[in-house]
């Protein structure tokens, strides 16, 4: 059963994602070290013994539809009360509505220990603060005054409507409709798929965040406006009342996170004799919807990339402790009776420090990421700016990296444990399960190396990728410095690996200015790997210096030594892998 | 729907892995290219048109168990039945009890097929044929009357009973035990669990080769005895008559291969009244079982490197196809109207090639392995020496590479479904959790890389893995001296590839030598990718210059130029890694 790490966490949040300087700086004002204990405290508890333990139903019945009516599995709408009656879903909301205000940094601690304890409860309130957050920013005072204190309570949740079955990661394909009404409502109409908790039984309302097109807009995605959409009408004391016309048509039978209903939305489709039609109220301007859904999806994808953290987590617990209780043959390292406990093999060894590094990796920079957003929101001018740009530049590859990463761990985690690994009952393939689905949602990785190639290596006319390059590079110099002999060829080898990302950096860029678009993408999710690997490197040796234990020490040096030689692959890939990969890919399209 | 890559199959086994020569030496008789290309193609149809459509309903439904009784999904006893009467089970058997005694090239080749059709149906099968070929070198000439036609023909199938709960990778811990009968039989009690197809009703009797200790027998794996125990004892004209004491106990629920029953079965527990005990037949010696299921093993181990192929062929074809028919944004290389095939994208492509290219490098060396263990048989004193040592050397690459690729592959291939393959519906995370037990199962892919490094690099002395680099040496100096653009720098890498590998390949024997074992089986697994990717370039190149087709040329470009960049990481590794390993492993254990 998953432990929540909090010491890791807590330890990762201050000294290596920069938590302790920005409380000692005063940054987060009146928050200081004794509540972050305690929250992360009570979260790892709540975690621990109220979430994971109905993990296992989640996945045994999932949700389950009948009619448009979708049930959720046993236990869990009781655990879904407990846990907002708790105040989880307040933590990050505007104080101004209920919410606590904590920095994003809190959020996605807790956030990772949902989702080690089961990913399909986590990534449903996810959905509601990328809502919370959106309608703060950009809805009308009236909106804002009937929806957000019951979001931010989690006595209602909220959905993300972007899908339709043939606008996926391009959203130029956009058809859902949306008309003018007399009264400056709107009304909606159309079909969105794979809307996640697009409907259940946990609140008595739900919020839907739609994207849709009027029939004078613009083609393209500059002509998407953003809507909300209740699944209940509000009566005048803003109680739910008349059902709205917006109706779950199919939930999906998935390779994992079965409890997560993933909904078909049907908008407008008519009901009861009532006039086709779901009603729904513009968030911000006509025509910029998608603006406000891009504040909502950039927090999104740095959630999903806590969820590939979260079940990286819990599948290096579950192996973990599997290999020190599974006895088979002997070990030198072992000096008991009998036979060895696997863990004393080097292979299984191999097998869990490659998790447990990938996993801390990823979450230092997802960690990083979410400073970032924090310290854009409490600085000011050129530091907001600085600090906006490093939460773009690492957003993709928390995303992408951390998600790769628990699909690695998942599936080492299924290895370690043999063939028990392939049982159910076990739990690891599970993890395996769930974990897939992350590198595909909020945009597939393959859509995150793209926008970092396109989108992030001119930040700052190209220089803020090289400003990051060099404060990993004094964490390096650090380590160098250090001399402390329990690094090895730590520094050497980070240092290589630092070179060889400035390199290909400058390379992409130069390819980007000469109009070598192609090339470019060729090169595109190798370097995203590379880069992450490389960051990763840098984080657990600041993780090592800071904590100064040989544990930490032992395993940055086992990362730099086995786990960072891939960085010379992906430059290969990335830089002279291009010619060859468009000339062969050439055979692959059937037109 | 998967379609049998029957050309490519072809190719690869006459070209490649040397059946072409093979057929003109004479050294399989009077088999022919006619012949050959016959089997291939009906085998194709086969696979294509009748076991592919019943592998969505095997998944959905599995094995279902009752009492005793294991219940197989709808359709499949009479599809196993017009498999087995149109003679595929025969393919390899000996002639003498009605087998067709073709080359192992053949029956690998054919295995892909029904692997890619169905895995939890290509499982099944590869038992039966290792009983065979076990009784066949081992059992008395009574024993061999009386089962071989029927198992051969596949009137009856086998299971193949190791694993106890105490005893999977260690076969040390066996407890089975076996007490000598009055009239020469044996009584069999104990508990083996993972055994593949150990009750179902596709045959009329299943025969069980069991694994048990006799009273007397020394400890450890000098001890341990073979025996043939059949589900039904045989009435005198050989019909299935009197139930024997052995019975299912449970089924497992598995992440996979959902048709293919994993049971527990019960030795010897007493039933209706009987005399406790199973009754047996020892099989060989007795305490010599071990040498007996080596004999199985062996070729088990090379059956499920197909089925990473295999899986990964199918996983292919299905990406492959769902990107020419998935229109999202717009692409430089498609010249189309609307929204472009995403297979004109780049990091598609970059999927997809990968996929193609691992697949067919893994084909090409289970192709390899299948041809040494045919000129093992097919030859005499040193040569027959020669080969079999290659067929050692080359099992546990092909066994742990190819499913290693299965699992990458079936993950890449949900990766390009995008959405779509998180959905069960689609059928890519059928394939992806089908992958993940080959490398688990016939000895996982840690024990196999611990095979390659403790008993394959002293074949010959250490001569031999010599040999084999010089072979592959052979096919790239070809490379360089062809001269031919499109290989781009093909010959170079591949040639550095081999460098590395043949210095990896002195390091580890050096220290084996020096009896420094813990630093050789830290090494072993990223050790065994390396020569796996080295070899199975080696292959792409054999093929490319065999074939002279612009197709292949720049795949194995593809390949040297984007995924070889690989072995430099697992150099690293394999040598430098051990400290760091072993150092860092400690903090694992908690004893």
């Amino acid at each position: 059963m998953y432990r929540a790490p909090v010491e890791t966490i807590a330890f990762t949040l201050n000294k290596v994602a920069g938590l302790d300087a920005a409380l000692e700086a005063g940054t987060f004002g009146d928050l200081d070290r004794d509540v972050v204990e305690a929250i992360l405290a009570e979260a790892g508890r709540f975690a621990g013994e109220e979430l994971a333990p109905l993990a296992k139903v989640g996945d045994g019945e999932g949700a389950k539809l009948e009619g448009a009516v979708v049930t959720m599995p046993a236990g869990w709408r009781d655990l879904y009360r407990r846990w907002a009656h708790s105040g989880w879903n307040a933590l990050t909301g505007p104080i101004h509505y209920g919410g606590q205000g904590l920095p994003t940094m809190l959020s996605v601690a807790v956030l990772e220990m949902w989702n080690s304890a089961s990913m399909a409860f986590g990534v449903g309130p996810t959905l509601t603060m990328g809502a919370i957050e959106a309608l703060d920013k950009h809805a009308t005072a009236a909106l804002k005054h009937t929806y957000l204190a019951k979001l931010v309570s989690g006595e209602w949740m909220a959905t993300m409507n972007l899908t339709e079955p043939q606008a996926g990661s391009d959203l130029n394909a956009l058809r859902t409709r949306a008309e003018r009404g007399p009264d400056g409502t709107y009304r909606i109409f159309g079909q969105k798929i794979f809307i996640t908790y697009g409907e259940h039984d946990l609140t008595d309302n739900i919020v839907h965040m739609v994207l849709a097109r009027l029939p004078d807009a613009p083609a393209g995605t500059r002509g998407i406006s953003l809507f909300l959409v209740p699944k209940f009408l509000l009566n005048k004391d803003g109680s739910p009342g008349r059902r709205n016309d917006v109706f779950c048509a199919g939930i999906e039978r998935k390779l994992g996170i079965h409890a997560s209903p993933t909904c078909t939305m049907v908008y407008g489709d008519g009901f009861e004799g009532a006039e086709p039609g779901a009603v729904g109220w513009l968030v911000g301007e006509e025509n910029k919807g998608l603006a406000c859904m891009f504040t909502m999806m950039n927090n999104a994808r740095l959630a999903v990339g806590i969820q590939g953290v979260a079940v990286a987590e819990a599948a290096f617990q579950k192996a973990l402790a599997y290999a020190n209780e599974r006895r088979q043959g002997r070990a030198s390292s072992y000096a008991g009776d009998g036979m060895a406990p696997i863990v004393h093999h080097p292979d299984v060894q191999r097998n869990l420090l490659t998790m447990k590094a990938l996993t801390q990796a990823a979450r230092s920079i997802c960690y990083a990421c979410a400073h970032a957003i924090d310290m854009a929101h409490h600085t000011k001018r050129d530091k907001a700016r600085y600090w906006r740009e490093r939460a773009d530049l690492l957003t993709p590859l928390a995303k992408a990296f951390s998600t790769d990463v628990g699909v690695e761990v998942t599936s080492l985690g299924v290895q370690v444990h043999g063939g028990m690994g392939f049982i159910e009952e076990t739990g690891a393939a599970a993890l395996y399960r769930d974990a897939r689905i992350a590198p595909i949602y909020e945009g597939t990785n393959g859509i995150q190396a793209i926008d970092l190639v396109l989108r992030k290596l001119d930040l700052s006319e190209g220089e803020h990728v090289h400003y990051y390059i060099g404060e990993l590079a004094a964490i390096i110099a650090e380590v160098q410095e250090s001399n402390h002999p329990g690094f090895g060829h730590t520094g050497d080898l980070m240092d290589d690996a630092l070179d060889v990302l400035t390199e290909v950096t400058g390379h992409l860029q130069r390819l980007l200015l000469d109009g070598k678009t192609d090339e470019v993408l060729a090169g595109a999710t190798p370097y995203l790997r590379l880069f992450s690997l490389a960051a990763g490197g840098a984080y657990l040796a600041k993780s090592a210096l800071a904590g100064n234990d040989a544990d930490r020490i032992a395993l940055c040096r086992f990362y730099a030594e086995n786990l960072l030689s891939e960085v010379v692959a992906l430059r290969g890939r990335a830089i002279d892998g291009a010619a060859s990969l468009l000339d062969a890919g050439k055979a692959l399209a059937s037109d």
